[in-house]
């Protein structure tokens, strides 16, 4: 048996910010059988994570200058790999997986994957959480959040914390994580309606609208009259130039990502070093696949918060694999609020 | 009975590079005694160190931040407060110090300074090493060294070392203890004869001349073809931006100054956040004074090289009051090789 089988492409490689029409949908045929004693598996997708970095892998000179397998680059016109959710329709016959698993993984933007067993990060038992919680509270960005802010940061209650783009997937448990904590914490986002949820709903001290604001480091002394002991950099750029203005004596910043260079190489941060050396400031870039050994910490805890409420889960779904460009590029845009998602096919 | 007291002061304040024509030998009458039950001593300066974070104190706008007491700004007109040897000349009645004790802390750029107690860091006794030493090797350059290189970048033997101002008081250290621990070690300097000195003399595996390079971080990769695992960074911009571009993952810069910068404020270090993050690259800033507890260790383990001959000791030593606007003038210039040291009386 065969089905046709849509998935989505980069026509050529982009510098700067993407727009939809540098994507394309495309569709192939996709015989549904895998070779005997292979580790092939077919895969049907039902929830597929939007994530920036993948833009990284995007341009014509990988910046990342990196060996780490989910950063190397994409070929234009070529499937597109990332972490996505599907159940399994062809399975190989080594009985590893069977079919109707469902499972986590390093899947294609695509109705249907052929990947190898390697692929699949995880198979997911049913459990009282939604299948989507495993892209983003209780998957990868869930343990960034965790690992970023308990692990690099290393925060004491009472501490006071910033966090950038925090309404995004990383960013908004960041938050939430540092007022279980104990913490003061103050979020910045895009939209007055972002920064409404960021204090209403997710408990946040206080948030503004950067886009609002002309002088950074000024608004930031406003609203940490105290100084900053942690920030969480998601987006680089100015903002980090200003927090690190705003660093208290031993302050920590931990560099999860810097969305707003990857779409604009002019936008590199240039922290004040002066800063960093008097008030023995620590910078320290992470990736969450490091911190493994973590997990079982992190998927416990978190577990327990979303059980007793609180927690709270902020997802943004679109539907069909054509709405995975826009959905794409929407997030160097700040459209998506909380963890940004495409949903390929009922479960 | 009095003395006529010559000392240095700052005519107004300097916000890029120093000149000599900025400074100004004042001189003052000095009446020699101290009130009794009072806790002043004064101090015949014999070794006054010449170090450059002293221009950050010159700045109108001090840009530390910081409360540190050694940070504070300096008053133009005058005295220079800074680390010095000097022998007691008038002690107070309390007992603490005696005429003739041979003492080192915080005094002025001048030929008597009249101070506070406190301001004594410790009293040297007689041992094999020359005095001058307790400003280089064994005071707090020597701890800028060890603490920044052992306990800030946490080296390990074999890995690749990379340190700029390698010839300047600190430097020279990092580079030395970096081959004591069996690393691979690469220094920059701005002269041919630095470079000389660097390979010749120091032990350092390889030495370049950043004057003649154009492309700093096609220079590193030519020098670190396996990737630099450490950069002990004393200079800031473009060089912590290159060495940044070089890093293996989880490599660690400690930031021990940025003496680029000191003089020219637009020379703020851009380093690429990218890199950071997906090499999880470790910036941190420091200061020796923070690392008090292993001093022990730090006097113990740098003694014992000494003796041995295992470390060399490079000091550049200029004479007379008189000579200290060009000595301080001279660092930003490269003129010295090794520490800088004015020498002001006979011991
Ligand atoms: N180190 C790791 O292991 C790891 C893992 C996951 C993610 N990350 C990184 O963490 C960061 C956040 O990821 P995420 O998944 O939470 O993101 P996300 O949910 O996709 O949200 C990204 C948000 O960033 C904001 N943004 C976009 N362009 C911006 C710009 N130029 N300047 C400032 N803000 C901008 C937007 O919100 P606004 O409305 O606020 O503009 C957007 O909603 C990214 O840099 C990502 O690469 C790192
Ligand atoms: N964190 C701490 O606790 C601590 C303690 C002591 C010192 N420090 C810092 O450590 C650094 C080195 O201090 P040090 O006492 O070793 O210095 P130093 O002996 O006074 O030597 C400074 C050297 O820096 C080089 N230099 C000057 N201007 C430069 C520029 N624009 N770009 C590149 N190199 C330049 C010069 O040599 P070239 O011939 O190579 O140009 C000069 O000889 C300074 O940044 C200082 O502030 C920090």
């Amino acid at each position: 048996m065969e089905v046709s089988n849509k998935y989505v492409v980069v026509k050529h490689h982009i510098q700067d910010a993407p727009e939809e029409s540098d994507f394309e949908i495309k569709s192939r045929a996709l015989i549904l059988s895998v070779d005997s004693g292979s580790n092939d598996v077919i895969v049907k997708n039902l929830y597929i994570s939007i994530d920036p970095y993948q833009i990284n892998r995007m341009k014509s000179n990988d910046p990342s200058q990196t060996s780490i397998s989910f950063a190397a680059p994409i070929t234009p016109g070529e499937a597109i790999d990332g972490v996505a959710i599907g159940k399994v329709l062809v399975a190989s016959d080594n009985g590893k997986f069977q079919k109707d698993d469902l499972v986590m993984g390093v899947f294609t933007w695509a109705e249907y994957s052929l990947v190898k067993e390697e692929s699949i990060i995880k198979k997911l038992e049913p459990s009282e959480f939604p299948l989507t919680y495993h892209l983003g509270v209780l998957g990868f960005n869930g343990l960034s959040a965790y690992a970023g802010f308990f692990e690099v940061c290393k925060p004491q209650k009472g501490e006071n914390v910033f966090v950038s783009a925090a309404c995004g997937a990383v960013g908004n448990l960041v938050g939430q994580y540092a007022k279980l904590l104990g913490c003061y914490v103050v979020g910045c986002a895009g939209s007055q309606d972002k920064v409404t949820l960021l204090k209403d709903k997710l408990g946040f001290d206080d948030a503004f609208n950067y886009k609002e604001e002309k002088d950074l480091t000024s608004i930031l002394a406003r609203y940490f009259p105290n100084g900053i002991d942690v920030y969480f950099d998601n987006v680089g750029g100015e903002m980090l130039e200003a927090a690190v203005a705003n660093m208290n004596t031993f302050g920590r910043v931990s560099i999860c990502g810097v969305i707003s260079q990857y779409t604009d190489a002019e936008k590199r941060s240039s922290p004040n070093m002066l800063n960093v050396v008097y008030n023995r400031i620590n910078i320290r870039g992470f990736l969450a696949a490091d911190f493994m050994n973590v997990f079982p910490d992190f998927i416990a805890k978190t577990s327990a918060y979303l059980q007793t409420g609180r927690l709270h889960v902020i997802e943004d779904v679109s539907s069909g694999v054509e709405s995975i460009p826009s959905a794409f590029v929407g997030i160097f845009n700040g459209n998506n609020v909380g963890k940004k998602i495409v949903k390929v096919a009922e479960e």
